[in-house]
């Protein structure tokens, strides 16, 4: 079995559970907090998403020997809901428009702010956004406060700090992306394991080492883990962000290059290029009316300088480091095959 | 003893607290995560404010009997925390720039914008204020996990819950701020209900209980208690609000009649009028141009039509429901007297 076929299945579990959560909670409501829909917009955004990081939170359990209970559920919904709300910010942040081939939220409610004759429906649909962010946050708080008080104190406590660091590599990112200031290697890397690679890896992982008892080594094992394979799949997504085609990157071709991401390879590039080069790239970068000729001369040049090599001589340390840790991984024979099916799949993977 | 008196030695308290929390924690971050001061602003943000509701919460503790631990100023200090980011989104949804006569987070990050020259000031102040409201949930929900693990589920799962009231609450506000479209007065208190009384009174006091581990029936007598005292809290805001000098309401005169705010005494207003009146006020409310004339003839409106007197008979139905909660209290005779005093205060203040 592949972790893609284990996640089929467990999909559909937290997507249930999800579902039968939001239902009680609308019954609950006063009438006059249904009528923006918010609940609803919210549960259809969260199911817009891979629920990876739920997943994970699921397979992780079941890798470390537990069965999966009701309770298990309930923390991977809260898990996905922290997030989508996380991502309801981020887009608005980054005014982006679309998320997963859908209005993002705040989009959602610039419509309905233009169909109530709010007196600026952009403002609108951001106000509500910022509200619909902060209400799921709570949901997830309030999912929590239900779970086993045997570990309830460790999970909350290690579950807000991993948190508060992605948010503040939220800040730190978002800076980055609105100045013209240039960005340190280490300070790109700091971003990465903060919040993408702690955040979608370890987080669940070691989340599902606490519900499972699990002692501190097990839990730094996952860490250590989850921290190397999702600095690589973040370099992965810059990979297929940088030279993907549309339907790889589900954005148009070359948004990164036009939003300037400080990605890892944007780095290299303007680390590796002559002075002309450097000046052509800097032209290039964060250039709104980018086009295919630009996309490709950043290709020639990424390709003179051989970045490739250069990214996978980072891809191989990170590999190391996450092949080392698995090594020391005692679980179950089933499960270990499928995470390493995972990891694998994460270096090779193209979209 | 006033509360005012009482809620000055424990302000001291919960400040003492929070810097040493803010002092520990900034030590834990890495140094990138230092430069955009978050922390520091945050903490200035928080001391900026009355601290009424962790002021409230101790108060209740001691009133049922408990003397004050170092956990109890913590979850002050957690209560101060979330409510200060319910602040701070709630600045950028109201676009005010000015909070207890300082910059508002994000008008403070505006300008740091400006400093490191970011393409669009105000976008990038909105964003880190956004993030900033988000770290603040996540060191209040690192504070709460650390408490007494006996009641923190409890605690946990009230707490998220009215949280989650007051989100929907201020979207629905938010909706009545920025649109055209007339609110019915049972909205009104649904709104004044959640966002303020349930949020500012019932919370901390019933918190307070449950850290006390007093019965369901002491908790619903704080509740109930809690909400018709804070509903009168907000009927007084709204007068002092509509003719208060600056000094008294720290804005400019007239400042919720130009944001036509949906506020109960408008509503009053407006469903006494005469034709020819409403019109005029229909003018008059909402207008960014309003003059002292106007707010003069608002005024006319009200004691012509005995404007005060419906409100008044409102808040005497509200205070005797806070009076029989009172009444029913089972506390200590000193604590009783100040929070009797600290009611007939919030009856009578003007300021």
């Amino acid at each position: 079995m592949t972790f893609k076929e284990y996640a089929v299945d467990k999909r559909v579990l937290i997507e249930e559970n999800f579902r039968e959560f939001v239902k009680d909670k609308e019954k609950t409501l006063p009438s006059l907090f249904k009528d923006q829909s918010i609940l609803k917009n919210f549960e259809e955004f969260v199911l817009r998403g891979k629920l990876l990081r739920g997943i994970l939170f699921l397979f992780t359990v079941e890798m470390l020997g537990k069965k999966i209970e009701k309770k298990d559920l309930d923390i991977a919904v809260a898990i996905e809901m922290a997030h989508s709300s996380l991502l309801i910010h981020d887009d608005i942040i980054d005014n982006d428009n679309i998320r997963r081939g859908k209005p993002s939220l705040f989009a959602l409610y610039s419509t309905r702010g233009d169909k109530i004759k709010t007196y600026n429906s952009d403002h609108y649909g951001k106000s509500i956004a910022i509200v619909a962010g902060d209400v799921g946050f709570f949901l997830a708080m309030e999912i929590v406060s239900k779970t086993d008080k045997k570990y309830l104190s460790d999970l909350l406590n290690f579950y807000s700090k991993e948190l508060l660091n992605v948010g503040f590599a939220e800040a730190v990112d978002s800076e980055f992306g609105q100045t013209p200031k240039e960005v340190l290697v280490e300070e790109i890397y700091e971003v990465y394991r903060m919040k993408t690679a702690r955040y979608t890896f370890s987080l669940p992982m070691v989340m599902a080492a606490i519900v499972c008892g699990n002692n501190n080594q097990t839990k730094k094992i996952l860490e250590i883990l989850g921290e190397s394979a999702g600095i690589i799949f973040q370099i992965k997504d810059d990979e297929i962000g940088l030279f993907g085609t549309e339907e790889m990157i589900g954005k148009p071709v070359g948004s990164d290059i036009r939003e300037n991401k400080k990605t890892l390879i944007r780095s290299f590039l303007l680390n590796k290029a002559n002075r002309q080069e450097k000046e052509s790239l800097n032209k290039i970068f964060g250039n709104p009316k980018l086009d295919l000729k630009d996309i490709e001369y950043v290709k020639s040049v990424y390709e003179k300088h051989n970045i490739s090599d250069l990214v996978s001589g980072e891809v191989n340390v990170l590999m190391d480091k996450t092949w080392a840790a698995f090594n020391k991984l005692k679980v179950n024979e089933k499960y270990r095959k499928i995470l390493k099916q995972f990891l694998e799949f994460n270096l090779t993977r193209n979209a």
